[in-house]
């Protein structure tokens, strides 16, 4: 569980930073919208990261807790504040999912180079992060049998809509829903 | 905080309904989208919409719980599983204000009287029920001197850009950010 604690810290410090610089980049689009809607749109995606990194702030350092001060006995669902990481980690995992869409999405308007260059190399980082993210928690549910149920295993199943072939094309989303799916289903 | 409690059932519980009308409108627009862009838009959403329920399918029978097992001696700081419904209430705070985003942004699109109609239903109870939430976590919050800083205040301080004059027509936003705003001022 520490290598794994090391890489969670890695990986939610490197998305912290990659969260800045997103809303950097927001910050004049939002400021210079010309309408109401545009306005709306990139304001409601900076509010959203900027949730993510107020949650951030709160789970690096109960990561970096988990790796200096606690032993493998803490490693135990019976261990209350070890639910509580593993419930965040979950929680997390979408954060990540939704940010790598926030930046899809923003692939598709700032085609400049240099907003285009940096969005991408976010992407990129941030694809492979969740990727990773996705795996270990999948592992670590597993291995503690937390009964915990990916609401987002149908997506992975049918058509990992977020692979990309190339690194520099706007990202080719495919997305089918089952038919019928209705969302009483998970009541 | 039973009363309390009573309420956070039926927000959570309408939210739910609600979420599943929006899901519903949204997914034939999906499923006819004419370019990449929009579809991963509204999927987008969606999926956000999504993640919403699933937290929800836990957090209604959590209040259920509280309502009904628990007594006023439960209701305290020491009490991890009372603090964990502190937690994902303060969470879902934050799902409520995404929602009526989501259908602001929706109401710019979907201007059709039987959508606009319903997604004008959709926000205006959504809209009273995140104040109402809003309302009763601070004063909970303060109650119980949970140290908690809501991330959101300076938006409600500033602008409350999500109060609207009238119910029919599209939402007036006023987005100001503070100059030199930086989100590293949150580490």
């Amino acid at each position: 569980m520490k290598e794994e604690l090391k890489i969670f810290h890695r990986i939610f410090t490197t998305t912290y930073d990659a969260i800045e610089k997103f809303m950097n980049m927001l910050n004049p689009v939002i400021q210079n919208a010309t309408d109401d809607h545009e306005r709306l749109y990139y304001h409601h995606i900076f509010e959203e990261e900027e949730q993510r990194l107020s949650r951030l702030v709160e789970l690096i350092p109960l990561i970096s807790k988990f790796e200096k001060e606690k032993s493998d006995a803490d490693f135990a669902p019976t261990n209350n504040e070890f639910n509580r990481l593993l419930q965040e980690l979950n929680l997390e995992k979408f954060g990540l999912h939704n940010f790598v869409e926030h930046l899809d999405l923003a692939l598709f308007r700032f085609t400049d180079e240099d907003r285009s260059t940096m969005l991408n190399q976010l992407r990129e980082v941030s694809y492979q992060d969740y990727q990773q993210v996705k795996a270990m928690l999948n592992e670590i549910n597993s291995r503690f049998d937390t009964n915990y149920v990916d609401p987002h295993a149908h997506h992975d199943e049918h058509h990992d809509h977020l692979e990309r072939s190339g690194a520099a094309a706007p990202a080719r989303v495919t997305v089918k829903h089952k038919k019928g799916f209705t969302v009483g289903s998970l009541r």
